[in-house]
Formats: structure tokens, C-alpha cells, sequence
């Protein structure tokens, strides 16, 4: 499995994704699950994706290899709306998805996969958008800033309760890598290193990215304090006399 | 989507359970998922059930018809151990899957189900069991001293983190309420009323079974402090400078 979050709050973004990938609880490989696409001072788009890896990889590629080609024809370098940059992800799903399902469905094989892709386009403010197996995409907006895939749902009631559309980067940060550690806690198929890019509004650069190994000195920190932390208060809560 | 814990403690035994079922968002309606067998100074037995409500009600009601009929024939009031009554139960449900799977799957509809049952038949010490839809069973050992069956996963790293053989009773009442309070927040499915058992090993008798209804002013009481706690010490944590 994998695990991956993007955020998007009103001081900027947040993508953080692991890097397991497996076939099996057998076949444990690392792949990074995180593309960015830079341009300084003009856009910065970044995906996280999850699923089947042969299709988000290849969704990737069919986009890489129309760059090459043709500089007239629509890509994620050239663009003028994050959206235009979704419907591009979503269609080249499809069209890898069509190309090999039914081989994949012969075999038991599931062809699902979803991104997460984020970013800044100059002229627009910043975007995270989710994009599904089916190609069709939805905008995180004020309500829910922050999206999930892969193994979601360990890491999610921290993130419901600390995380809105004016918490800061760092905060987002924080939570995300305390959702992490209880998502790799309960499931060994998520793991680190974890990478983790932290994009500020209008930059239109990529300032933050770093890869996190296990013993990266402020991960350990957050996840010891928050670990003696979360037993102090467990301890302090009130027993009832049953 | 259902909820349910079981845990094993060295103390006795903590059943929790939500009385949400549904089919389809839209139809939302209260069952309990708390049977109890209770034959005072020789046996208490509990069930807690997810997954399919036709099969896991009619495994019980087959255990049931079979007491009336003869007292001589095996059933959960009669069985000399939890190991013969965990595979009474397992044996109902491959009954009830066998007579019912074709139908429902001509359906598409899910006929799986799980129970966790636990309890203490006089001569043994306390036990726990979960058994799954095939009818095949384990027991919680020292490592894994809890069972969690239906939308498990948000509320699970709580109990990774809190719970072990040596928890109290209270212990384990907080931290599964705590657990039910970060499932309720994230899934729509999983709700109050909350069932809850303590069984004191060794006692043979249920002596304490309530239900809490969302302004129980002790589940009140917890949620709220163990936000406010959350939220103190994810304050305090170290913020990065990236």
C-alpha cells in the first residue's frame, strides 16, 4: 500500500507520501510516490499518487512523452490552470487504464489508482485537486483542505481534528507526520523514508522538500513527544467507578 | 458499518459496541450488537456481531431454537468451554451462509459476517475469540489482547498505542470509548448508542452493562477532555523550521 496527503491551506500547501510499494506482503520495493514539476517563478505543480503502479507511472509518462514531442501540445509545462493540469491527469489515466484492464481484470489485477496533484500556476491561486481511478477530479475547498489515498483511514481522525483551512504550514506539517506514524503503527505495508514537500503561496518555487528517513531527528522528536503526550492526557482522563 | 471492540484483560473482559446498522447511506436504522448469555455464578457469554445482519442474527436465532428443543443438545448454555462455544457459533454461521450465499450473491450483496465472543464458563479462566465468516476462530493471546471487527482501522491506533494484557478495566473502557469517539468523527456509519460490558473475571455474573446515548455525561466528559488534551499537546510539539 501507500499512503499520502495533500493539504491545502491558505498560506500554501503541504504533500507528504511514503515511499513502500508492494505486490504482496512479500515483495516490498521502494518507489517515491512524489513528481514535481517545476518551473521557478512560473508554476509548480507536484503529484502523490497511489494505486496501481504501473498506471499512475504510466499516466506520468504518456504526459513526459507529449512534452517531448511537441511543445504546442497541452502538458503540465504548459498549462494555464490547475484544472486544465487535472483533466490532463485524469484523461492519461484513462487512456493507460483502457490500454491494459482488461489484462489486468483477466488476471485478478486491480487496475485502480488516484492522484493527488497540487500546485500553483502563475496567475491563479494555489490548488489541490483529487483525482480518481475514472479520470473525474474534485477541488479541495474551505470545508475539507486536505485530501488522503492509500491507506487513509488510521490517519485520518488526527487530521479531522487539527487540521483546517487557516492552520499554518507547519502545522500542517506536524499533523501530517503524526498521521503518518499512526498509519505506519497499524499497517506494515506503509513505511518510510517519507517525503515531504512544503510549498508557500505565490513562491512559485519549490523552497521545502526533504526525504525523512526513519531517524530523522525531528520526526523521532514528534512522534516521542506526541506519543508521551497522548499517554499523559490518556492518563489524566477521568475512570469511571463501574 | 458497525463497530465493535473485545478486549482481554488480565482484570476480565471490555465489550464495546455502536447499534448503527445500514444499507446504503440512506437507510440507517438501531440493532444492538450485544447478545449476552448470562447464567449467574456459572457463565456470562457475549456476543458482538458485524457484517451481514441477516447472517450474524440467524446464527444466533439457530443457537437459540436448538436450546428450547432439547436440552441435551449443545449450545451456548450447555458447552463446558469457551473453545466449544466459539466453534458452536463458527458452525451457525456456515449454516445460515450455506442456506442463504447463493441468493445474496446472485445479488451482489455481501453475506460476510464476524462475531467476537468472549466470556468465562465456570472451570476455565476468561476468554475471547473472534470468529470469522468462514466459521474458523482465534483467541486473543498476550500479544494481541483485543479484537475489533466492522469500520476498524480509524480507531485502531489508539488501542495500539493504550492497551495491554496489565490495562485496568477503566483503562480499557476510556480507550475504547476513545477509539468509538475518533471512528464516529470520520465515518457516518458508526454511532451512538454505545453498549457497553464489564466483565470481572472470575465474578460469573454481568455486573455492569450500560447504555450511553451521545450526552452520556461520562463519554461527554472524556471526548471533551481528550481533545482539549490532543490539542494541548500537539501545541507543544516542535515546529520545523523549513
Amino acid at each position: 500500500m501507500t499512503y499520502c496527503i495533500g493539504m491545502g491551506l491558505e498560506k500554501g500547501l503541504v504533500f507528504v507520501s511514503d515511499s513502500r510499494t508492494n505486490a504482496g506482503i512479500d515483495k516490498i520495493a521502494r518507489f517515491e510516490k512524489m513528481r514535481v514539476f517545476e518551473n521557478p517563478g512560473e508554476r509548480v505543480l507536484v503529484t502523490l499518487s497511489a494505486g496501481n503502479l504501473s498506471v499512475t507511472q504510466n499516466a506520468l509518462n504518456l504526459l513526459d512523452m507529449r512534452i517531448s514531442k511537441d511543445a504546442q501540445t497541452a502538458s503540465l509545462w504548459n498549462v494555464t490552470s490547475m484544472y486544465e493540469a487535472a483533466r490532463l491527469l485524469g484523461d492519461a489515466m484513462r487512456e493507460v487504464r483502457e490500454h491494459d484492464e482488461k489484462y489486468l481484470r483477466e488476471k485478478n489485477i486491480d487496475s485502480t489508482a488516484t492522484f493527488i496533484l497540487g500546485g500553483q500556476i502563475a496567475g491563479e491561486t494555489p490548488r489541490l485537486f483529487l483525482v480518481y481511478s475514472e479520470g473525474n477530479f474534485i477541488e479541495a475547498l474551505n470545508d475539507t483542505p486536505y485530501f488522503q489515498i492509500g491507506e487513509i483511514k488510521y490517519g485520518k481522525p488526527i487530521l479531522d481534528r487539527m487540521i483546517n483551512r487557516h492552520s499554518s504550514l507547519a502545522e500542517g506539517v506536524k499533523c501530517a507526520l503524526i498521521s503518518f506514524d499512526a498509519t505506519i503503527r497499524s499497517n506494515l505495508s506503509v513505511g518510510a523514508p517519507i517525503d515531504l514537500l512544503v510549498y508557500r503561496a505565490d513562491s512559485l518555487r519549490v523552497e521545502t522538500r526533504e526525504r525523512l528517513m526513519d531517524d530523522d531527528p525531528y520526526l523521532a522528536q514528534v512522534n516521542r513527544e506526541w506519543d508521551q503526550g497522548l499517554h499523559s492526557v490518556f492518563n489524566a482522563l477521568p475512570e469511571h467507578d463501574w
